[in-house]
């Protein structure tokens, strides 16, 4: 038909095949209950003081949102004890990696990435014609490789993507090998550290990226409401970076981009900490639960510090998939990350666990 | 500081100024009840169906949003008898103005508009380095020269954007015209009409522009649940356009663009007639009663089809603005829109009417 060509770069982004809502697979395959243990959601709902906030703010719905996002900017900056400035909100912290791109990215420009790791550092420079340059993780634990990284970094990288924890393996980098990253980078690479699942590192040899701020790096440091603050649906995360470059991030951003349902939400989830707490004891007691099912399937998985696993499960990952589908519970497959025997789960309640560890051995036996 | 260089091009684009909360604005000026009258909401609120369906979504928020918004296109779909598949959903309308440029403008192309208009299509194409050419409206009334939109169109014209009911006049463009206009574009130019407000529309001689999609134009066909259906603060909007369209700008389009709140408040809007020939009602005999006051201070409005209206006010929009704050009511200066002595309003319920025509007297006469 006659349109306007697309810009050819496009082509490199694969488009998004949707899933189904799990009432739709419900629908199809005549199950009820069916659990979802495949996109990191908190398992504990959202908090129940969030939840306060959003029925009274239900009637305020024809309402524009603040474009500023004026009152949860002043609570976060007030409990990261940084400047409000140097805040960014987003319509999910993805959309902030495409504001990134959008600002500094220009066609045939690079970023250096991880594999595997989150698909949307990828699509946010090819969205503009930049390049992705994966380096792989090193291992069976999958550790960050910063002289591999380091060497990948060339006149045309303008980026370097650093997801920690990182999706899908729930590794982390270590405070030594981020520093000497961040030092190592020419002064004009931006050095976005993406922890959406900070919150639930236990290992003290993690680096916030705080101190970078203050010594003038050009650090865009993500966060989201999407995992432990249980917000997903909702769709808002945050960066925090020097205020030059929010300004620069905040020219391309449509000043209506975070819904007021998730501002309300947001700013009461900020001020309960007694959720995160329960939220972060959940996943440490399902992990222990989780590591000795495994065991007894002679599975072991990735040493995690997130709400999720990686395990190598020894067979097809897609017909996995297919046999727990069928018995009611929904993973992520490994194939989209370059890993097909691998899949990628989250750590749910107690009885979510003990559902999936009876499913993944029932769905083993059939397909052995 | 050490960072990238932004592109040079978003030095064109006007960095957002947010606004005040009005509770910022009540607390700074020492008032209660202040009302807005300056972002074209609709005062009747939401949907009552729609606020009982986000009242039984409120505890799933921490569940992803369906990156399809599978129900809400199947609804709107029947509703409209159109394919499910000529459907994109954005973070409100304005997003997918962005993606259009993203999947279609380089840096260099032009994009005709009109002036005074919605500020978002001059965002888009500087967005991604385009340039807009905008054709002033013609007259008092501030009607669409179809001849004069042409005059601008050339080699490198890749959309033509109509606003109708346009933004802020509340004028229309024919149907004569508009055929004539899409008939005469080359084969290749995006035709873009913004019909955020055209559930407002009493005039019989306004064209929806379906019949284009069937007859192979490239058209984008924009909607929204902010304006008549009361649901601005959880952003939502779509765009309906030939598959093939569909399918380049849903390839930048992040997968939970929208979220789940929105989608479910907007499947039920779609199914609450009621409401939205109340929020006409309620227009239809606002007008009356402004058309009324205006004439009794001398003024008159620009003839409108929308749920609010642009004056001529023959003083300084921004004192005016001043000193109507002062005393309560929030209005929209014409001065962003290039014409400073005009203020544009919404339509409110009859006491807001009847508040803001007092509230423009007393600031009239301590301006004289």
């Amino acid at each position: 038909m006659n349109k306007p060509d697309m810009r050819s770069y496009l082509e490199q982004i694969k488009p998004y095949v949707p899933g189904k809502p799990v009432e739709e697979v419900e629908r199809e395959f005549g199950l009820t209950n069916v659990i979802k243990l495949a996109s990191n959601e908190n398992s504990l709902g959202p908090s129940p003081i969030a939840v306060k906030a959003m029925q009274e703010k239900i009637d305020k719905m024809h309402i524009y949102p603040d474009g500023n996002s004026f009152y949860l900017r002043q609570a976060l900056a007030e409990k990261l004890k940084l400047n409000p400035g140097q805040f960014i909100f987003g319509n999910g912290s993805d959309e902030i990696l495409s504001f990134i791109a959008l600002a500094y990215f220009s066609p045939g420009d690079e970023a250096v990435t991880v594999s595997p790791s989150f698909s949307e550092y990828d699509f946010a420079a090819r969205l503009v014609g930049a390049v992705p340059r994966p380096v792989p993780l090193r291992g069976e634990n999958f550790l960050y490789d910063v002289e591999a990284m380091l060497s990948q970094v060339n006149d045309k990288t303008k980026a370097v993507f650093i997801c920690s924890p990182n999706n899908p393996t729930g590794s982390v980098i270590g405070r030594a090998e981020l520093d000497y990253l961040v030092k190592k980078l020419p002064e004009k690479v931006l050095i976005v550290l993406d922890q959406a699942y900070i919150e639930y590192v236990e290992d003290p040899d993690h680096n916030d990226g705080f101190g970078y701020l203050n010594e003038g790096f050009p650090v865009v440091i993500l966060r989201t409401f999407s995992k432990i603050y249980g917000l997903a649906g909702l769709r808002i995360g945050y960066g925090i970076a020097p205020v030059e470059i929010v300004a620069d991030i905040n020219r391309v951003r449509e000043p209506f981009n975070v819904n007021a349902m998730a501002q309300a939400a947001a700013l009461a989830a900020v001020g309960d900490d007694q959720h995160v707490i329960r939220s972060r004891e959940m996943v440490a007691s399902a992990r222990k639960q989780i590591d000795k099912g495994l065991a007894e399937l002679g599975l072991k998985a990735v040493p995690d510090q997130a709400n999720f696993f990686f395990v190598n499960t020894g067979v097809d990952s897609k017909l996995l998939f297919q046999e727990m589908l069928k018995r009611g519970v929904i993973i992520r497959t490994g194939d989209i990350f370059g890993f097909p025997e691998y899949i990628r789960v989250t750590y749910g309640t107690e009885s979510e666990n003990k559902r999936f560890l009876e499913v993944l051995k029932a769905s083993l036996v059939e397909l052995s």
